[in-house]
């Protein structure tokens, strides 16, 4: 086979069989197909688009380019989740303890922040000591022992994924959905999940800003999942709005404990319960929606969910001393009030300024090499709807210096649209594709 | 300016400004922009094209990556020729003494051969001594001097144009009109010339295998000649056929040194009569082309053509008794006629094909770094139309051994078609763009 009738294939509207895609998948892991090439085919690609077969082939050529983890010995089921990322998205710090505390074994793998999104691992690393570089083999001990791992991606899941990732990151050839599918689904793959929860978000603070292209991303993933033999559910979410009300790494991690002691923001408690209870779902924990999310609830408002997270902390070599007492985790060294300038109702937010204005402060990544102040955010305990008046609290910023805080105030009071007349809050939920 | 944002408006169907097309250029000229960004960018310009502005910007850009050749001081009105190349071309060999020997200067710069295709410098190697590794002051003192050079092609004249063509080959890049066009375009246009005659061949040995495709090509570099405000003419000239009768490398010399003595194959006369007449109208030479084409005869029949050649042959180094005796040129070891097997009319020929068995008797090369043996090959001299029977010689095949020469005989005559029927011969020219 040879690269170059690959390409042309595709460059004239054709369909790639699965061995020519294999082929490239393989040769390009094996550093014998060449970037040049790489990037040409996938130009090719995103213009004339890959059909549902061909992305699944796609998706398992990439999953099959390096180890695959099996640990069906330790779960019936493997369940998963993903998240499309968005701003204040601190779910997994949640969901993960939470599933784990009622017997449903969750082994994550979590990536790093980058641009107004967030990353789960740039929040666990508030904790003093929490290491999340594991072996393979640590991270399966682990899952024996309490049920619980949290580690950062292995190099050797699905290395296709990070090389082709960023090969797209530098050629113009991220949003092409068949390729963000493929993407997602090998990792999730690889790591061995039998079923998997999406959490696909719409919006101004999400990847795909449309529910229509959020929609057609979250098809194509459980397409890839039916034809591939795994359980797959997308659940269409509000990302016009940040989740819960903090934006920061240590901020969230206070939050996420709130929560996991059965308090925290109404919004995100509801959307823990929404992704833990179709997880418990699909690992046969209940028999509906509804009573999964009781059997969650439950264990948030029990502390069962909170022991849990605290167990993994340990295992992980993270102080649990900060999960018993958050003020123990990074303090910034100016906190402010932000106050309602006007009278009105929350009617939008550009929600990806807001997670900009986090990355301003220091809290998250402008290009990779970016080093991260964990302290520093903001909350905002607005949502879309509200009634405000002036002078009312509507949160607080947490800086390194008060010219950074001040900047952020701008920019947030910015990205906040206000009505004189009264508007709808929005849904949670826009649907759910199984 | 961005890389990724120029590729990325290609990718969706944009139009790339003039800054943007210098921008990428110049940088990747410069080594700054990597190839997988440039293949990224060729690919989303293949399938979404480029406009006349955009093509046009994209040649100039090219022209001016290197040197810019100014020689009005040796001619006020530089002229230069182009062909799309084919099987048994042997023209430049022809035409560029011509014009010269009636007092156009012409300073030619040419390519090798690739595939079914001859070149122009395997060809002329031929000649023992000659050298075409000339300086570029080399070339401007020799074109003072004697008013005519053959030369390779400068790597510092549009650079550009060498590194993307070696891109291009390798990421499916190739058959792009915009960019077949501009590569064309630019090295004429860095070479100096004012005018510049366009052979674009069209036909079964031919890049362009119909001509309406020809004709497209020929449109576009029409149309950057105008906005560069240079002279162009295009003629879309037959390859459905070898031009003349001798396909390879000695074989074609000896044809040429025929031509420039008055005779040689009448189409191949014909044809160098119609490429010099223009070059001779472009530079003033004459009013009509029918009175240019008679100068140009006449200074084939009266000698003049062929001791230009042989001046050039001299300034470069090469043994000017192989011209005045050509049978001291490389001679094969096995010589035999090709006769035909039926009676019949001449009614195709796969034009490609007959390149190919030139290449596999050692006349050419699969890739770059095959040597050549100068002295193979084969005279056809037959044409579509032409009545032939059977037992008639055909031709006479040129080879190394016997085994390759009864391999390029099968392939000679399975490329040859033959009807019981007439067949109407071809036309030489389907007509002139200008």
């Amino acid at each position: 086979m040879n690269m170059i009738d690959v390409i042309e294939q595709k460059r004239d509207g054709g369909e790639l069989s699965r061995e020519q895609i294999e082929f490239f998948i393989n040769g390009y892991t094996a550093g014998e197909i060449p970037d040049y090439q790489a990037a040409a085919l996938l130009m090719a690609i995103y213009i004339n688009g890959m059909n549902r077969r061909e992305t699944v082939d796609l998706t398992m050529a990439m999953a099959r380019s390096g180890d695959q983890l099996e640990y069906h010995d330790l779960a019936s089921f493997v369940v998963d989740k993903h998240s499309s990322g968005g701003v204040g998205d601190k779910t997994t710090l949640v969901v993960q303890p939470l599933v784990a505390s009622l017997g449903v074994p969750v082994g994550k793998m979590s990536g790093r922040g980058l641009g107004s999104s967030g990353g789960t691992l740039d929040k666990m690393e508030c904790i003093d000591g929490w290491k999340f570089q594991l072996s393979l083999d640590e991270c399966l001990d682990q899952l024996g022992d309490i049920g619980l791992v949290l580690a950062g991606q292995s190099v050797s899941l699905a290395p296709a994924d990070g090389l082709l990732y960023a090969l797209r990151d530098v050629t113009g050839t991220v949003s092409n959905k068949s390729l963000i599918a493929a993407s997602i689904m090998s990792k999730k793959i690889a790591g061995g999940a039998d079923g998997i929860v999406l959490d696909v978000k719409t919006g101004s603070g999400a990847f795909m800003k449309t529910e229509e292209d959020a929609r057609e991303l979250a098809q194509i993933m459980v397409e890839i999942g039916e034809d591939a033999g795994r359980e797959v559910v997308a659940l269409i979410t509000d990302m016009n709005q940040p989740l819960g009300y903090a934006v920061g790494n240590a901020l969230e991690v206070k939050e996420a404990i709130d929560t996991l002691r059965g308090g925290g923001p109404p919004d995100f408690r509801q959307h823990c319960l929404t992704i833990a209870g179709y997880m418990l779902l699909m690992a046969g924990k209940a028999e509906t929606i509804a009573e999964a999310e009781r059997l969650a609830a439950a264990a948030l408002d029990d502390g069962r969910a909170l022991e849990k997270f605290r167990e993994m902390v340990a295992a992980q070599g993270g102080n649990v001393a900060q999960i018993d007492n958050p003020d123990l985790l990074p303090q910034a060294k100016v906190v402010e009030d932000i106050v309602m300038p006007r009278d009105g109702y929350i009617a939008g937010m550009d929600t990806s300024e807001l997670g900009w204005a986090s990355v301003n402060l220091g809290g998250g990544r402008r290009v990779k090499s970016d080093k991260i102040d964990p302290a520093v955010g903001f909350i905002l305990t607005i949502k879309i709807g509200d009634r405000v008046s002036a002078g009312q609290v509507i949160g607080k910023i947490h800086a390194d210096d008060i010219q950074k805080l001040e900047e952020a105030r701008k920019q947030i009071l910015e990205a906040v649209q206000v009505s004189d007349t009264p508007v709808e809050a929005l849904p949670h939920l826009y649907g759910v594709i199984s």
